[in-house]
């Protein structure tokens, strides 16, 4: 079958092995996938990650990744089930679902992305696991539940923040993280939502999402919109942009005894000014990926109709087109998410 | 009156005019006043600190603190009333009191220590405001009511990192602040209480203030002392340290989930990895300073016994003694705490 794969640092698209279904495991046909902005980093920081993963003592150790084989990549999927492994009870062919990124496999838990055995969602076909399905409802089309993983990591980072009515947020970064979380405030009466961009498409997809203001950095800084907006309720920052220099200066533009979420993934080090932080004794919560709670909520949410995701959707390619839109995607006004249809 | 000053950038100690009480003022003898490992900071990095308090905007800009000048320092005193100003109703001349060191006058509210014009801890006599005033109760030695300051330290940052019974502390660093900390941590019954110091004399002084281990980091990392005396309950890392490096290093050594408490003040640039922080989802709480309530209960817990700050005390000097005081004070392992006695 064909396949997206990374190999020696560039995305190629090549024919590989059909992965067969194991105890547990379901074999799908991929409908939809949505470009991530951490396939882009991994792109770029492959070698550090997997370096800095490595120094992650325990548990969080990582996968052993072999950057010099093909890695598979795609965690924002639709799929189509085709069939259950041997003695495994799944939905019947041709049901529409989602799963969390992870398969489970006799030698442990893989993540359906960066790894070097199992196909993701950049290929025709995958493995999943059949007790960490759910079933597409409502009719919803698969393009709009692959987005159900990025609006996970939304309702995640907002959970994390312990963020509640009466208080106000901003978002810095209305990429397809940063867009998420503004839905997740929306979704909890968060008023008011202020985000910040460079990018005018961007803004104004904040601002369909459910932001109440939003605002160019180089014109206005972020804060300065929250003070001019409302500047009373206590604030809590999301940083959603992660690249060097947005911890620090969130640091340095947050209100005194305000919250700052990471959800940003910065790989790169980092410089701060901890009296800043000190100073104002900011509470800085940084956040990862989502529970299954997160994960079921998230697609339960798009298909009642609580989060429109189609204006996120800008763009869509087969399989041979994923090398040009991960180009595209350097261009975040032109885009914020392309889908992957390896039909 | 004689005090030592800060002048261009030496510690001096000259003659310096003596202070009269306005409205809601009262002069007081300052009886003992611990150097703060902060004083030492400010010595260091004076310019700079001056530079990072102007780029913080609003109330939180800083006193405006011209370094060409004189700078009063001593802010962890006990004292005597001599006088109220006029019409200030105030305890009787005698009286052994404390304060926060804040003083309010006309022009807004002046902090006793790194201000120009108010003489504070290290000087024979000083102005305190009324209504700020503590009664020093049950006989207790007015340089044991000096050490109220620090203790407010440490119980302010166990209170913000919301530690609860049945969650385990790791102190890094046995300085003043450190051992504040493990003294707090210990009123709160929290256990284990693992503290790690460079200096076997600072390891003791942990354990005599309620640490349950105390380790030598070069010879066995803090958090795999954790490990070792528990390593299953939750664990909240204070990090009373304040150079370079050490919040990276918690959050390298940090637990998946776990909370870090940054007390120690790291007055430069600081380089982390974002990414550790992120993968193990930390939450971290930067912590400055006190609340009155928790001031209050700081002297409240030394003198009724709930905290013995005796072993803290390791060395008094005069007025003519802060200099030399201040370069011994570089050698961790020879003091914690040093007096200065002015009278």
């Amino acid at each position: 079958m064909r396949a997206a794969v990374l190999r020696s640092g560039n995305l190629v698209v090549d024919d590989v092995e059909d992965p067969a279904p194991g105890f547990g495991q379901v074999l799908v046909r991929t409908l939809a996938c949505g470009i991530c902005g951490s396939d882009l980093h991994f792109m770029r920081h492959a070698s550090r990650m997997v370096e800095l993963s490595g120094q992650l003592a325990g548990p969080l150790a990582g996968p052993s990744l072999d950057l010099s084989r093909d890695v598979f990549m795609g965690h924002e999927f639709a799929a189509e089930v085709i069939e259950a492994g041997p003695d495994t009870v799944a939905p019947p062919a041709g049901t529409v679902v989602t799963s969390m990124p992870v398969l489970v496999t006799f030698d442990g838990i893989v993540p359906l992305a960066y790894n070097n055995d199992f196909p993701a969602g950049y290929a025709e076909r995958m493995l999943l696991s059949a007790p960490m399905l759910l079933e597409v409802p409502n009719g919803l089309l698969p393009q709009h539940a692959a987005l159900t993983e990025p609006m996970a990591v939304g309702i995640h980072a907002v959970a994390r923040s312990g963020i509640r009515a009466g208080e106000a947020a901003l978002v810095l970064g209305c990429g397809p993280v940063g867009l998420a979380v503004v839905a997740a405030l929306r979704l909890r009466d968060v008023e008011p939502i202020v985000a910040a961009d460079f990018s005018p498409a961007r803004r104004e997809l904040a601002r369909t999402l459910g932001a109440h203001e939003a605002v160019d950095p180089r014109e206005e800084p972020g804060v300065e919109a929250w003070r001019r907006v409302d500047g009373r309720r206590t604030l809590v920052v999301f940083e959603a942009v992660g690249v060097p220099g947005m911890i620090d200066s969130a640091f340095r533009d947050a209100p005194p005894g305000s919250r700052v979420v990471v959800v940003g993934v910065c790989m790169e080090e980092d410089v701060i000014q901890p009296f800043f932080a000190i100073a104002k004794e900011l509470n800085v919560q940084f956040a990862l990926a989502y529970d299954p709670t997160e994960f079921a909520g998230a697609l339960r949410s798009i298909a009642e109709g609580e989060i429109d995701v189609t204006p996120l959707i800008t763009g869509t390619v087969g399989i041979d087109g994923v090398p040009a839109a991960f180009e595209d995607l350097a261009h975040p006004d032109a885009h914020a998410k392309i889908l992957v249809e390896p039909g």
